[in-house]
């Protein structure tokens, strides 16, 4: 016997969301609760596997069940599908997609399947109502056309405005029965013409197509996008509900409307609801008409509302959580036609979670659970006036590389960014793309607009740091560096034009937009703080290479420093110089001159970033040592290497032929990490120096202790690890005895090479700490690098060979299992090391609850991503006590 | 208790080389078996590996078992340790190094330790020859201040010529006990201004300093390159022998020699030994007297040649192998100092092992393991006449990166070569480095010499392949392409000069030197292998791209083509040109066209391996799908470029837009391997029909089965293989339906991204083979790309991080552990999951024992690597069952 793939909602209770879809498990349980709704059946998302497992073609067994819903559901209206005994009163299903988590908007829904030139008259004698009958036929048949033939509806738009016009009318609905019958001809005609066949006037014949539309669907481009958006597996597929049609729009005492138990907007507990007198659900939706206010309802059909009022009020009580509901009335008489928790503002979101707790329908550890961690981000930046952003329409639109709102007279280049920015400008950095160089102008910059790179790319890495605004990618916006000008659709801006950025959506506006400044202080915010800091077990600790990052952190919960890039630090034109003369220098002695210039620098930083941590119980601060590969360093253009030989001494041959040597073939696998401390040790040197002398200087003066941790980039020996080590703890001790000072310090690892995880259970009995470097330990483990997989990644999601970009969220089976076995063995060798991860991961809710799950004891994220970790990672530790006590 | 550190030779019987060392446990063996040795005592590796922790220096309790030492040794002769006790004849001793295994003249010795200015006098008298005695000391002191306190031996060197040179000596014998009297004086007035202390007249301070300096001879720099090419260890440390003096240079009834059981350069079965009657061992190792033949010693004392005859017979019988071993005659008496295992060339191994089989003293398993595999390379290349060779001195030396002699006149591009090839003139392919167009001009060559790159460069790899020699990164020869000259120490070679190459020692000479052609199908050759087959387990394939290769392979033993890299087919002229509008074309049906006009080569080519293989048992090719980045097809040149716009209907700008969109920062980890393929499938697809079509021809032809094997490259998913695989397969089975024929393919995929190790579970459902490609998992896994890390690496071998290259040797730690894991879990899924490997790793015997070890099915190796291959794979399947009876 075939496995069963078709449930009536009165028999599904219980079955789940990973078998109905969100949607049917909805009708499911409202049924079982006796909430009034048309009776129907849902086709399991299992049938959709099989649907396309079996080359896009229902087998004959499916059918079968399906059809035996249908019968069904005669028997529980007395309604005869398609009309066929002439005795009863046709059956009409709606035919809708329903997957495990809504995806609005996404999928197609066919409305009024069963029609035929037979049953539409039943349907005129049953409602007394030719026009209503004749007028649901049209748009059975159109789409029906549009959707299980996936053809476009263009053509068939035209031949109703063709009447209309004709006729004078400026609304459909004084298009006329008669008229309507002639264009349901004209639509049949058209029909045939196009695909060679007569429309099919079998209600199953309809049915099964229409089925298969759906699960057509389930693979259209446009769910594939917002799949990958958000995540969702492919293998999931959709149900499909069959459901028996109400029509509100079957006379004046029939209507539709949509409504929240709360306000989704604001989250205040109240009925938030529409009613739209005689229509169907599609016009409110179509933006055709607009809704009135549910007190429509009441003034018209007091009873109606009472039960609607009551019927809701019970449903959130089942749900615990705010309802979105779709509603009809048909002929007095009220059914939900679907409802679902409700999708809310970040605002609502904190509201109804803190309300429900208050109120005693859900406990803390559920209203942490509550809130969705990305939606705190908007919590977080400047924002644009909702009704302003409505009144503007977007010149272009790139990657939402880091959220927020920016807008600024526009800046071609990072100085004059800078230079404009002093003298009071608000100023948008506009580049092709931005390099190191350009930190300062980005910092300067009240947004960055960048025409190449993805969501990775340095401008977009750098920003959200910052938790500066950023677009990237837009190609759409062509920018000519040279000549100062941006052109965007032919349009070209030039150095006084002001432009609004939204990081949020990567929408570019023409001209400045209102902005609404960010609360991060209201009640609501900090209470849930409170109760993640209650609940969470991972510390989360900010990314900061300078102390206006890392007191912004702090401001945001972060408990500590967990990575400090000190490469950040060199390219100040102060100190690159100095950096060059490093790198060019043809001997030890050379070279240390060039870092004894470097040193003081060096302990100036760190010294600002151990002193931004003062007010914290602890005094964390992670730096790492020097990453990249020196000739990320040295100039590339001619007038800067001329320049650079007249202030070294060198000649330009000379610095030619250094830059030469320096190239490499693949630079994220070259000459970097702590590979240059084994070539180089005193770069080391005079890095753990500075580190040391700036953590004496600033625990004298705070009077508190500080355990500086130091940490070795790209180690993938423990031999390795072990030299660098001893060149970094000769240096500090040799400070330390300098200063007759005591102080403990941590020297630990950054694991971001795929054989340091391997060989953990070796390099933990030499490392203090790890620091899973996941965006690295990414790129190795998949043997790409993320700037050269842009072009071919597109490939992969459109192939769904992959479903999420693995930079964004951590690849659990891939690098997720070496992360798991790094731990197990490291604290296996040493149960005190500590672990944490500093990678873009630290500040993605997925990956910290698998950071949380192996055991992970830190994130590490940038200071717009803290608040966010911190619910994210109470949330991981509420999950795994709840999978723990189950 | 402190540990025991320090073991008379009499007492240290069975403790084996791990803690003895060679020569240490060699003499406590002989001792055991009754050979005539001096008495003495060894300290122990361990005791090495105690002094390099202890920062340098000897602990007291070490001190004290070393003293006690010397104490036994005084009882067991009646001899007085640096004449302490007049009564007695003064004690001196030896102080040799001895590691696990022979590192010959790697490390120092001192000899005559012990004498002073009073012992010196008592050995006078004992031996009644004062010059001797005097000499003994002279000697000591060199020693000593060269070696104990690492002086060079210059300024005492010239010391003693500037007295011959005085008195018209020619002879060092020349110079009178008196001299030598006064020149102890001058060294020790030297010593004292260099030092600035007195030389240790106390013997034991001689002691103590002369094992530190033993010890630290470990650490030196030749021995730490010795180290590297053999792969041994850093952490093995050396024993020292400290060892009772005999003096053959006493009087005219003493004297020394070495002697070899066998003859080490034939494997003839007579004692191939030599004698220098009045002499130490030191003068024959300095070259300063040629021995004479062992006649002389039969002639002198026939009692002690017999005895010497007796005794070697028993020590071959008694190790079972031909001994190779140092001897002194002191005043009629035979002394034993030393026996190992004799050095031998490769004929004389072959040899050696056979006669010891069919004498009995050996089974066929130890025959097998008798032969070290990497002798058989100077087995299958033409080779220099040995005597020529001795009279030539290099002008320069480079990476030995291809083994084999060429001889040729220089050509400096390879078109060049090719044409003169052609024209009957041999000639040497000399660039700067090559490039993969310059193959053709490979072929041609004699040999192949470039100025940058390493042992994995391309020309090395490739030249490898090829069996062709090849030197590297020979940076002494500047060469001027533009110019056709090559340059080395001042001298300008042109087109007309001839030099030699010596692929296997990286020597160049001036001039034609005279070739001896190889010679392998005498009878040991091929026993050797029929008894390598017999015993090993693993399969042999060979790497191999063209019916050349394949056909080399297949004369050495191969079993089939585990690897055929069909990139490098593309670069033929009349191909290179298709492939270039393939990757130049805009639409998949522009692609299409260019690659069905690569379709015939491809299928002849395929055709062609199919035909090579065709005299063995089974045709297994294995064909590797389109693998590089496409960039690497495009001419860099200006003029190239307009070359191909002009051919190609494209203009310049367009052609280097494409160059640069498909520019990558890190093209290691880009778009290339089955990345092309998901993006452009119709490469695929082009690839599977030729190899189908060209299989079904030879098969017909053949009149045999052949199932055709299909690698897909860089697989890290399961989805992305099933993709992949799915397009070849509908492919195949269209070119079968086509051509109405059956055939068995598989297609597997290369397991080369730590990914694919990590997810092996997942994709061997899919998969039916897989081969590690064990250089680019190197690659993956350690973080470094093999052309980078050629800058860095030197530092990491100096530094003793690294005591191997990975890229030679398998690492077995992390490399080894992905591949361990991943056969492991793709067998338990799939139990006919075939394992193999294609990288270099695969013709490196250690790394063969270790892929025998974790259960892989073949290994693929080039051509020249093939017997090499079959003969290790024997004998690691010997150890394995060795280990498995213990």
């Amino acid at each position: 016997m075939a496995k069963q793939y078709v449930y009536l909602f009165k028999d599904a209770h219980g079955l789940g969301k990973e078998i109905l879809g969100g949607k049917g498990a909805g009708l499911a349980e409202m049924t079982s609760i006796g909430v009034p709704i048309p009776p129907g059946f849902t086709v399991t998302t299992e049938a959709c596997t099989l649907y396309h497992e079996n080359e896009g073609k229902m087998p004959d067994y499916l059918i079968a069940q399906v059809d035996e819903g249908i019968k069904e559901v005669e028997k529980q209206t007395g309604k005869s599908f398609g009309g066929v005994d002439a005795s009863k009163v046709p059956l009409l299903v709606s035919v809708r997609s329903g997957a495990r988590v809504s995806m609005p908007g996404m999928m197609d829904t066919i409305l009024n399947l069963g029609l035929n030139d037979t049953s539409v008259e039943e349907l005129a004698k049953a409602s007394g109502n030719e026009r209503f009958a004749y007028d649901s036929y049209r748009r059975f048949i159109l789409m029906f056309t549009n959707i299980a033939k996936g053809w476009p509806r263009t053509d068939m738009d035209k031949m109703l405005e063709e009447i209309k016009e004709k006729n004078g009318y400026k609304l459909d609905s004084e298009v006329t029965a008669e008229q309507l019958k002639e264009l349901v001809k004209t639509y049949k005609e058209y029909y045939k013409k196009t695909f060679n066949e007569d429309f099919p006037s079998d209600p199953y014949v309809q049915l099964h197509e229409a089925v298969e539309a759906v699960f057509r669907s389930w693979d259209n481009p446009r769910a594939n996008v917002y799949r990958k958006m958000n995540g969702i597996p492919y293998e999931w597929g959709t149900a499909v509900n069959v459901q028996s049609m109400v029509f509100g729009n079957l006379n004046e005492n029939s209507g539709t409307g949509v409504a929240f138990s709360r306000d989704p907007s604001t989250g205040k507990k109240q009925i938030y609801a529409e009613y739209l007198p005689v229509a169907q659900g599609e016009d409110v939706v179509a933006g055709i008409r607009t809704p009135l206010h549910i007190d429509e309802l009441k003034k018209r059909m007091p009873d109606v509302y009472d039960q609607f009022v009551k019927t809701i009020t019970s449903m959130e009580a089942h749900y615990k959580d705010m309802q979105d509901m779709e509603y009809t009335v048909e002929d007095g008489k009220l059914y939900f036609l679907q409802t679902r928790n409700g999708k809310r503002t970040a605002q609502a979101s904190l509201q109804i979670a803190f309300d429900l707790l208050d109120e005693g329908v859900i406990d803390e550890s559920e209203a942490v659970l509550r809130v969705e961690p990305q939606l705190l981000d908007s919590l977080l930046h400047p924002t644009f006036d909702t009704t302003d952003l409505k009144s503007h329409t977007p010149v272009a639109t790139g990657n939402p590389a880091s959220p927020g709102a920016g807008v600024g007279k526009l800046a071609f280049d990072a100085k004059d960014a800078e230079k404009r920015h002093v003298n009071g400008e608000k100023v948008v950095l506009v580049r092709a793309e931005t390099s190191p160089e350009d930190i300062e102008g980005m910092v300067a910059a009240e947004g960055i607009l960048t025409m190449r790179g993805g969501m990775t790319s340095h401008a977009a890495v750098v920003a959200r740091g910052m938790g500066k605004c950023c677009i990237t990618g837009c190609s759409a916006a062509i920018v000519d560096e040279e000549n100062k000008t941006l052109t965007i659709n032919g349009k070209v801006y030039t150095e006084n034009d002001t432009i609004s950025l939204n990081g949020s959506t990567g929408d570019v506006y023409d001209g400045a937009l209102k902005l609404v400044e960010a609360d991060t202080s209201t009640g609501n915010f900090g209470r849930l703080m409170a109760l993640a800091d209650k609940y969470k077990r991972l510390s989360i600790r900010t990314n900061a290479d300078t102390p206006r990052d890392a007191l912004q952190a702090a401001k945001f919960g972060a408990e500590g420093i967990g990575l400090c890039r000190t490469e950040h630090m060199f390219f100040n034109k102060d100190r690159i110089f100095h950096m060059r003369k490093m790198i060019l220098s043809d001997t030890t002695a050379e070279r240390e001159a060039a870092l004894a210039e470097l040193l003081p620098y060096q302990r100036e930083d760190f010294y600002g970033l151990y002193m931004s941590m003062k007010d914290l119980k602890e005094i964390n601060v992670n730096i790492r040592l020097l990453d990249p590969p020196l000739h990320e360093f040295l100039p590339q253009e001619e007038d800067k290497i001329e320049e650079l030989a007249k202030a070294t001494g060198k000649t330009v041959q000379e610095i030619k032929d250094r830059i030469a040597y320096l190239h490499e073939f693949n630079p994220m696998m070259g000459h970097r990490g702590c590979r240059l401390d084994v070539s180089y040790p005193e770069i080391g040197r005079m890095q753990a120096r500075a580190i040391i002398e700036a953590a004496i200087k600033a625990s004298k003066e705070l009077n508190r202790e500080i355990q500086p941790e130091i940490m070795i980039p790209l180690t993938l020996d423990v031999k390795e690890f072990k030299f660098v080590k001893k060149v970094i703890t000769d240096e500090c001790d040799k400070v330390l005895a300098e200063n007759n000072f005591t102080m403990k310090y941590h020297v630990g690892t950054m694991i971001e090479i795929p054989r340091a995880a391997l060989l953990s259970g070796e390099i933990a009995t030499e490392a203090e700490f790890y620091s899973f470097g996941t965006n690295d330990l990414t790129q190795m483990t998949f043997g790409f690098s993320r700037d050269d997989a842009t072009k071919f990644l597109p490939d992969y999601y459109n192939n769904k060979i992959f479903e999420f970009d693995p930079f964004q969220t951590v690849d659990q089976k891939g690098v997720g299992k070496l992360i798991k076995m790094a731990v197990k063995d490291g604290k296996e060798v040493n149960e005190r090391l500590l672990c944490g991860v500093c990678g873009e991961h630290g500040g993605d809710p997925r990956s910290i609850e698998f950071f949380n799950r192996v055991g992970l004891d830190y994130v590490s994220c940038s200071p717009f991503r803290v608040p966010i970790a911190r619910l994210a990672a109470a949330q991981a530790e509420i999950k795994l006590e709840r999978e723990k006590n189950k």
